[in-house]
């Protein structure tokens, strides 16, 4: 089982407009509810390429409720953690003849401590059946070592863990020593204060070194590098494909969850990860994407040997920028 | 007991954001939700006039328990017939730096014959023990006879039935006899196709006498005009109230039914309902109002006796605009 935690799940609500009028009142012609956040998209990829998964998180009031509604007959197994807090919403306005979109984000719920306890039992039960752990998207209220912690618990019980978060909850939860850290180019770059050319691997590749052991840093339509104690590797798409950036990066996890269950070697595990990335930014949906696609992508995505290591940061001058 | 019903009630979501950025990600800095609706404003108003009331109608899917566990300790009595589609939301969003408001209305769902008649046997049950019926706000996927088949099981009952909404529901409601009928100028004009001036009363009285015996009309912030067999009267507010309309409406509307109920002559009734449509103007929400207000302009309400009948409708040539 693929142990997904996902401590800050939405009710993503969509409306479509032909063309809003921001002083007035609007009547979607289309309206889309899902569970969303970015582990729930990471379970769902993850539950496509046929793998056994579990979510685990906290969810609270009505849409917390309808959030495990929408979540039944997925085949993910939830683990939600009642709290007396509720689930977040993120609602998106569509327009469609200025082809804008607009999104407005709630803010997570608060967390009390008790609950946090109850959900952390939970997670040790079910740390325990799980081959990884995946960590995935921002904290609610509550403490920014909370991942630190989990990620301790998971090497405790030999358990690896992937994570994908940004901010403080990155650089503590990075300290902690998961099995492999997920950050984007922003993500890296804020986590250890350089700037960033994402044309300039090697610098990108001194940022990954200093975060953490084994990095994978999502590129964007480029791809992902990975920077491992042993070799480093970058993985491009064999076609530069836009779209759902938050989607592409949630399924790169997903296939790089999947990869380590499965065994695969590095190349072939970022083929897996770039491959879902470039048919996930494509789908209309983050948590989505074409078997067909992907099977395309995946017989396109050039892997090239970046040799024994990534050079020492002691190579590299920080960026004036960010000192 | 005050029976209301609310065939389309809504959860009422609203965001306050400083400036909105209509193709960008926006952090609402207020989240406030709410069961909403025309017929839930107006029960909220009666529960705090100290009215019993019972409030009918339709409700599904999360949104529908949402807005259920929303109004429970309200004091109102829910008779929420259950239905398998899911009860819409409104979105608001309040961009406070530019001071506009733009408002997301989602379609009401598809009501099965089904599932309308078990909502009928629930109603009938309730009108057999009510004083009063208010029939308020627009009719989802259901047919635009419904309120006249409302109205005529009301008056089976012996019951009298107030009428509130808008386009064909209105005038085959308005056909089906209810005790009384309470348009807005714009609604008014459009069931009678007749082009109103609010300044011109007795053009106004004319319409109002076509659409059925008893008919209050909604001016605005310029009161209420009441047109009953008997006499009819003019009631202005002490001074002119800007703000919200619809939560003024429902707030006449259920002053409108106390009064009924409690027995109040009209021009008591039409001074209530003002004075509770000006509060309520004023206040934050809909179906909300600060008692002193209302205190404060129960005192100032004038209230102009119009003599003993509204003119012929034959007096009056219609509008060419409208013919």
């Amino acid at each position: 089982v693929i142990l997904v935690v996902c401590l800050n799940p939405a009710l993503d609500i969509t409306h479509n407009v032909e063309q809003a009028d921001w002083a007035g009142v609007n009547r979607p012609h289309r309206v889309h509810v899902r569970a969303g956040g970015k582990g729930v998209n990471v379970a769902r990829t993850l539950r496509a390429l046929g793998a056994e998964v579990r979510l685990a998180g906290l969810a609270g009031g009505g849409t917390g409720a309808e959030l495990a509604q929408r979540l039944n007959g997925s085949g993910i197994t939830l683990t939600l953690t009642p709290i007396s807090g509720e689930t977040r919403r993120t609602f998106t306005v569509v327009d469609e003849s200025r082809g804008q979109t607009a999104l407005f984000n709630e803010p997570g719920p608060a967390v009390s401590p008790g609950e946090y306890a109850g959900f952390l039992v939970s997670y040790q039960k079910a740390v325990a059946e799980a081959a990884v752990v995946v960590l995935s998207g921002s904290l609610p209220g509550l403490s920014a070592d909370s991942y630190a912690e989990l990620i301790s618990l998971a090497n405790s019980a030999g358990v690896p863990a992937i994570l994908d978060t940004s901010g403080a909850a990155l650089r503590l939860g990075a300290a902690a020593g998961p099995a492999m850290i997920k950050p984007n180019l922003a993500e890296l770059s804020e986590a250890t204060g350089r700037s960033l050319d994402p044309m300039a691997i090697d610098q990108v590749a001194v940022a990954a070194r200093e975060l953490g052991e084994t990095v994978v840093v999502s590129l964007g339509p480029a791809g992902l590098l990975a920077v491992t104690p042993d070799r480093s590797w970058l993985a491009r798409p064999g076609e530069v494909v836009r779209g759902n950036a938050t989607g592409a990066g949630d399924a790169a996890v997903a296939g790089l969850a999947a990869g380590l269950v499965n065994g695969l070697d590095w190349p072939a595990r970022l083929r897996q990860a770039v491959a879902l990335g470039a048919a996930a930014a494509a789908a209309p949906a983050a948590g989505e994407f074409s078997p067909l696609d992907y099977q395309v992508h995946l017989t396109r995505v050039a892997v090239e040997d970046l040799g024994g290591s990534a050079p020492d940061v002691a190579e590299l001058p920080r960026s004036s920028g960010s000192l």
